[in-house]
């Protein structure tokens, strides 16, 4: 069965509370971003964490080793559980962040490939070394779209027993019946925090993957 | 002549609000990323605003093109100048940001090339191509590693007249009287802010190139 994780890209601070507390009961993590952060402070955190459940900081890390480390101390510091970073700049970068994350008992997902048009330029080619390095730097685990069924069968290969979480179900046209069995956990955003009554959608959700 | 950009990569507020203020005379630009924002908060901006000089937001954007655009939002809405974005996830996710900056009437620069290691792997294969994209999207320039002062050479051919910034100045190998000459700003972080009187090295600096 694949883990429900709520992906929190509300920037209103009220509005984002209020979703995860109604939905808490029928997820096994929060993902927040950058939009939520930056709107309302690394301290949003403080105010998740009494919820109990796990907070994954999905800030797509991507910067030189030195500062990949800055901002994962930070992330962990704060109380984030996991961290997702990019296997974009190279091993040493997901390594930097990597190191930080299990120094503070924490995890570290890299995102393999990703779900929009533009990733095709890039991405696609080079998404198992990405998955590759993820591994040999000990991250627990990945990032694939929900979108891509085929690639999320193909990079179960590389990624065996660890983790694969997936992003782009609903809005973006990822089919969860498809996905979730191939997967950890899933990961969604808009299809909950933008129906009239979320906790109704996460609950429906958790009962049937 | 190329202008002097502070890399303010300062964890604690006060020192960086400080260094800032003491180097500002010989400064074109500040340039702030996440480790001090994640810090401080996004309204560190609010305080280095009186300063007077345009201020860069070194976030290395590189989410899908909807969340590149919130972020952008926050970022221009907060008062940056300009916007530092990775082209790796694509024309899309390029574009994003662009379009949000020219509608504040702000700047965006694309990560064209990275200087430490692990840039060797992915990045250093397609940076003409990233480069390529950041024109074809309407940024005003990118960012290339001082310490590949021939990369910035041939990278010149691509985006012509648009501006190159260079990071990676002394700690990280970077020479500076190599680079400036190729450039059209300098981006120079620890080699001030951790100079017993960081305004001298500024001036120094300012006076030469």
């Amino acid at each position: 069965m694949a883990e429900l994780i709520l992906a929190l890209d509300v920037i209103e601070r009220k509005r984002a509370l209020d979703v995860a507390k109604s939905c808490t009961p029928y997820l096994d993590k929060i993902k927040v971003g950058y939009p939520l952060v930056l709107a309302s402070s690394l301290n949003i955190v403080n105010e998740l964490k009494p919820l109990g459940i796990p907070l994954i900081a999905d800030f797509k890390v991507a910067d030189i080793p030195n500062t990949n480390g800055l901002i994962c101390n930070l992330v962990f510091e704060i109380g984030f559980d996991a961290v997702i970073v990019h296997g974009f700049p190279g091993a040493d970068a997901v390594k930097a962040c990597v190191d930080v994350a299990h120094r503070f008992g924490g995890e570290c997902y890299v995102v393999a490939e990703m779900s929009h048009t533009g990733a095709n330029e890039f991405f696609s080619g080079v998404s198992d070394r990405i998955t590759l390095i993820a591994m040999q730097c000990g991250a627990e685990g990945i990032i694939a779209p929900a979108t891509r069924p085929d690639r999320i069968t193909h990079l179960r290969t590389i990624v065996g027993s660890k983790k694969i979480y997936a992003p782009g179900i609903g809005v973006q046209g990822g089919e969860i019946e498809k996905v979730a069995p191939l997967v950890d956990g899933i990961i969604v955003g808009r299809m909950i925090y933008n129906a009239p009554n979320p906790s109704e959608i996460a609950k429906h959700l958790a009962k049937i993957y």
